[in-house]
């Protein structure tokens, strides 16, 4: 587990919301706040196994949700097409008759991307 | 029920995949295919009362999806700025020095929307 962190903290930061609270709460440990599965059995008063298990009861959700929803694959797409529009707009904004328009839609990008 | 289709097959469009088999079966001939409880109810070889449970499960899930994570809210104000960004790009088509760059956007724009 942990080897593949930040994918689990990119789905976390997606789908977090629809975990438990105790789901929440020892997937944070573990993956943002990086204690140990024996550190945070001891802290939450539960055995090691039941952290591990917790957590990969967690993952699975998270995994889940993507493959159903993808709101991370499709954010990439957004943010790509983004880029390019972002690239095409400052070419213009050296453009005198085309500056104003061109300033307005790099306003409105940032503006999502935020 | 019924009285907010509308809002209803929309949550249904973004969150359906998160509903369990039977629970997408029964919203979709209510809300898609315009069935009554009843109706359903002797399709399926469950009470009316059954039918309008699970339903409402269904709709208490959905909205708490849209809750947590909100993707219709995130994708209303994309698509308004993306209008922004169409309206100003459309404006640069006539400009002879900004048109290849006006052109490429209102691409992008329409790639995202698809």
């Amino acid at each position: 587990m942990r080897s593949d962190a930040l994918t689990m903290t990119l789905l976390y930061d997606y789908y977090g919301e629809l975990l438990t609270e105790k789901q929440r709460g020892l997937f944070d440990l573990y993956y943002n706040q990086d204690y140990s599965l024996s550190e945070i059995a001891s802290a939450a008063g539960i055995s090691r196994q039941g952290v591990h298990d917790t957590l990969a009861r967690a993952e699975e959700l998270l995994e889940g949700y993507e493959r159903s929803l993808g709101c991370i694959a499709r954010d990439r797409l957004l943010q790509k097409a983004l880029d390019t529009i972002t690239q095409n707009a400052q070419a213009l904004a050296s453009v005198p008759e085309a500056a104003p328009q061109a300033g307005a839609i790099l306003r409105t990008v940032r503006e999502i991307k935020e």
